[in-house]
């Protein structure tokens, strides 16, 4: 029997609701050394983080996230609340020797992510960030394929990222479009992905050089009379240079109607493509420079084949996985990781790697000429 | 708190995982009126049977169906076993007064599906059939737009399901090659899940000519020495029509070469067109011919939207679900109407009803020529 | 300097147009060694006919098509007319030992089509019928990697062809519409192609098993009071057995709403895969077994690389091809064939094999069983 | 009958050729008022202009342009040479009072665009840039949507122009890697066609930030030992922001393999999005947010419908178009504007607003900041 480990989890709205489920599901689809145990759940709303409590089958739940800190039977702080308090959780929680695990962004910026950094290394506290989008199966292959030297030397990566859930302007005020609670808009909700993504497959990020736009300035406020102003970006984009020579070019919006959810993501190297479309996420597309000339062309891979990574242990191949299983496939190795005493991936360094390009694109979009990413040491010192 | 219904499943492979995984999902994610309790799972090896019960949560295990039977805690019994064992346990478990839940196809063939309604008809017992493709929210919106009327008069269906597991020659002989086991091949096995949407979108079938074809008719055993014969179809393909002046196009396959799971079925009517592609099936193309000539053409109508059936408790819009949600969309119209004291659909007429088409075929594959699908009497007289 | 073949073209639609484009066209962009001079063109309606002439620059025109017969510089009669009035024009011409190349169907029906390919055979003059679709770059690779063994044994074929320009209820009554004139509906207009396809891909057709069927059964008259039967199919739809062992699915309909002209045609063997679909006609998809297992996808192959048939003495790769182009080769095929003293490919034995697995289905359709296709005589004796 | 107008072409590869074809097609399809004759053609290898002189039926050849200038029965020069030829032959052919059709990008930069302006504004002869992206039924169609408000104010463009001709290392160096022969190597040969619909579609761009890249830098001189420097970008890449309020992405390169010519643009409005893809270029997405919240969709629009721009005259709904149809296209606005006496569209004027942005993105690259984009006085002073 695997040993458990105790969750603590603060949030339940849609991530938290997504990282309940994780837990739920990682030991019916895989074999974790460790097993979560759904211990306590923390949400402001009392009524609703009971009934939350409930439906996934929490033990106990509590409306004061510093109740999951002081519990001394929780091992992992799972941070699934809004951006403005990861890093108070994320310390206080090291301070107790607790494990963590936070939602993307890490922080509303870089110095709040260094922070949290320096904190879990400190403690010596398991640490990882949730960039779930790296636990798709397709997304494993690529990575596969790019390290097998499918593609040869990486030349251009391109990805963009769209949603419109913003396009109505009678879309309430919500604390994502508020600086003081999100820290940024599309940059660190969406982009965030995209950058994460960018840096798993052609690695690290040097300079950028971007723009920012908030096109609908006021929104009505939630629930009461007025309204209040949106100071956080609607849309970003930006173009990169990576360490290794290769070239980036980056979008984000909230405003493209009818993209509810549509990130596609390109790598072109010297001997082949892969590419990525969030829309048909069981598939890879892969393009050889090495098949025979006539019989050329972008493969479709099915990336449910048990062939596949993660894949073989839910259904047989062409039964089409959903948006959730990344998350349980992100819990699968959190879990692994802490059994093996090992740093999961992508862990705080992650998230810190990632803020600081969006760091950069921010600097960038105000003083409007290309910026150095921060360098970061990755230990603490 | 809602009420327990205590669940006996006979059958732990690929079916009996995914009613597992919706008996465990149906109450995080919906709101049944009857809660599932995962009381006794069924198997043949007692291992595996025991590593399964640990791994969805299972009180108890056994290997003697019988027992699901007679234990008179249990409400329902499940049956994701072989289809030679549906009608008897299903007979068995009506006697008991138990509601059914049984794996398509309902029987092997027309007389033992019809022994089974008849049963569960004079128990009066709750029966439901698993076509599980019924609950994709896609196939759902299109019912929808039929029913309102958005193709008028319905003209043509056209469905194809491809698989490509039987391609390789060393791919062992396996029960579903087998017809005492199986009643038939990729006919019973997948065809039926395009007749029975044929039926829920089109409704009856009247008459149909086919043929069925075996492409490798020997194949070895599995784990011994030696062969065994194929006798059931690789291939299926039928003309038929419709009881309301429609026609109709069927085929199925396990020898698609790429063809991993390829559903696709398309509507067309007097004012439009609805299809449908299982490798897109978070998705419905509609094309209406009330739209302005110059802006016509199929919408991409993105079903995973909350204003979409069962969409709505799961993710954000564009948040894509799986294959594994159509189950837990089947079991929660189970529980809603063993609560509400209705009929389930669908219900083992429907099993029985598509199992007559599927009879009918068999009989044009014989005799190569048009044969009536048998009348089947509603109720039990 | 190359040859000169003089032409004679009766008809000026759709077809005819079609046909004038390529004998203008070929020269350009292909090297035949006969170079076509626009000769004579005949139509009904003179003034017409003469706007046609000198938009096409044709040197001259009538509205009788026996001046083309009789006319001694004429070398190529093509017939490009109505269905109705193909026999007659072709057995005259042979008469007078004029080349012919006739647009599909061959004839209305197998009998007279006979009585076409008996004359030419008779006449020992060149025949090509007007398959067009073998001629786009995506089927002559399907058909070289056929060849190549890329499929192995070839097993399944399906293809259906939807068009909708008779959904309307309102489009009046057209000799396509009539049997005396066409022969038949959508079998004999757009079944052919994908038969054709069929036999020039997987070989004989055998037996057959189909439906026919009329939507719409009254139809106004053009261009007065009043309203006409439609006495052809709206819809055809059968199932096929081919001599080498594979089995097949047709279906055509001229009344699938949004469907303007869509194809698709799937060849699945033992070892792959092939399918193609007209609105991406510059592409071929194409799976095989051999690729590495975590590899395996669909491959979109663009048969506008020079590397592809018929594409390199256009554009460059990737610039494409339209449906006319189709054309252009099918005629750059028969002044080859001229040049040559061969038969031109796919000749009028062609057209007659076609026609007689229309024949079976029509006969199917009446006696409701599955039909041999009537076997022919390749050669006059 | 129609005037004719005397033709004077000068150059013959790519471009001629597909100059020469529309000139011949023109009054095939369309009914311009004036009628072309190809009266003279140049070219620098005297075997292969001759060549083509026969094969498009030209009466003359020439290897000397200033042949084509100085013969007095030209009308129309049509400049389909290499870049670095344009101004010295448009300013002569304005001097003699001939009309000018020229090949994108107008000119090797903006300064010398500039002077090819002024030429044609102070002989005040017509002059028309050859931007055939802008004649698409697609494209057109687009245009129509967006200027009848479909998309409401238009916020975000993106567009990508990917080839991958330059992916093989050995791959000679050829004119358009060497900045003296062409000014610049995918942004002026690409980026501009991108640019160019953005301004057609979504006017003016004022700045711009962006990057330039040339992956290999050294390659074999054609015919003969050695290697030179490639001195022109193989990718670029750049944002900018329009003078009505939009922000824009933009991305071209010609090292992508397998994108042998892949472009695909979207506009995001307040109220719909439009996207097109050259590999489907006979389509035009669109999305309103105007439909029924549970039906909305991106809908193809099939562009060959008789319905759409330049589509009517010929081919039925749903038979495709190819990629030369749309300088047929160009050559008939060319015709009716020369007959009209007003400025064809898009005149040099467009060509140099293109420039001016390509302009704009070198200084970018080389300061690494954004930059304004020069403005242009619309008419000579």
């Amino acid at each position: 029997m695997s040993k458990e480990v105790s969750i603590g989890l603060i949030g339940y709205r849609f991530m938290g609701k997504a990282h309940a489920n994780a837990y739920r599901q990682v030991n019916a689809f895989f074999d974790p050394p460790l097993r979560p145990r759904l211990k306590l759940v923390c949400g402001r709303n009392e009524t609703a983080v009971r009934e939350f409590a409930t439906r996934f089958s929490w033990e106990e739940q509590t409306t004061n996230w510093r109740e999951v800190i002081s519990d001394p039977d929780i091992d992992l702080v799972d941070i699934s609340a809004s951006n403005d308090v990861h890093a108070e959780i994320a310390i206080e929680a090291a301070k107790t020797g607790k494990a963590i695990f936070c939602e993307k962004p890490l922080a509303r910026d870089l110095a709040e992510a260094l922070t949290m950094l320096r904190a879990v290394q400190q403690a010596g506290v398991p640490h990882m960030v949730c960039f779930n989008y790296r636990f798709f199966p397709a997304i494993r292959l690529a990575k596969r394929l790019i390290e097998e030297g499918a593609l040869g030397e990486i030349r251009q990566f391109r990805a963009i990222y769209l949603q419109d859930w913003l396009v109505d302007p009678t879309f309430p005020l919500h604390w994502r479009m508020r600086r003081e609670k999100a820290g940024s808009g599309a940059l660190g909700d969406t982009a965030v992905h995209i950058v994460d993504l960018a840096r798993f497959l052609v690695r690290e990020i040097t300079e950028v050089t971007g723009l920012l736009e908030t096109f609908i300035k006021e929104r009505s406020l939630p629930d009461r009379a007025g309204t209040g102003e949106v100071t956080v970006d609607d849309a970003a984009a930006f173009l990169v240079r990576f360490a290794e020579g290769a070239i980036g070019v980056f979008e984000t919006t909230r405003m493209a109607p009818g993209r509810r959810n549509f990130m596609h993501l390109e790598v072109n190297g010297e001997k082949g493509t892969l590419y990525w479309n969030a829309e048909e996420m069981n598939t890879l597309r892969f393009y050889s420079e090495e098949d025979p000339h006539y019989c050329q062309g972008f493969r479709r891979i099915d990336a449910t084949d048990p062939a596949q990574p993660y894949a073989g242990t839910w259904w047989p191949a062409g039964h089409l996985l959903g948006y959730e299983h990344s998350f349980v496939h992100a819990v699968y190795e959190l879990l692994q990781a802490m059994a093996e005493g090992r740093t999961p991936s992508p862990s705080f360094l992650d998230g810190v790697l990632a803020q600081a390009v969006l760091e950069a694109v921010v600097q960038s979009a105000e003083c409007k000429r290309w910026v150095s990413v921060p360098e970061i040491d990755a230990e603490v010192n």
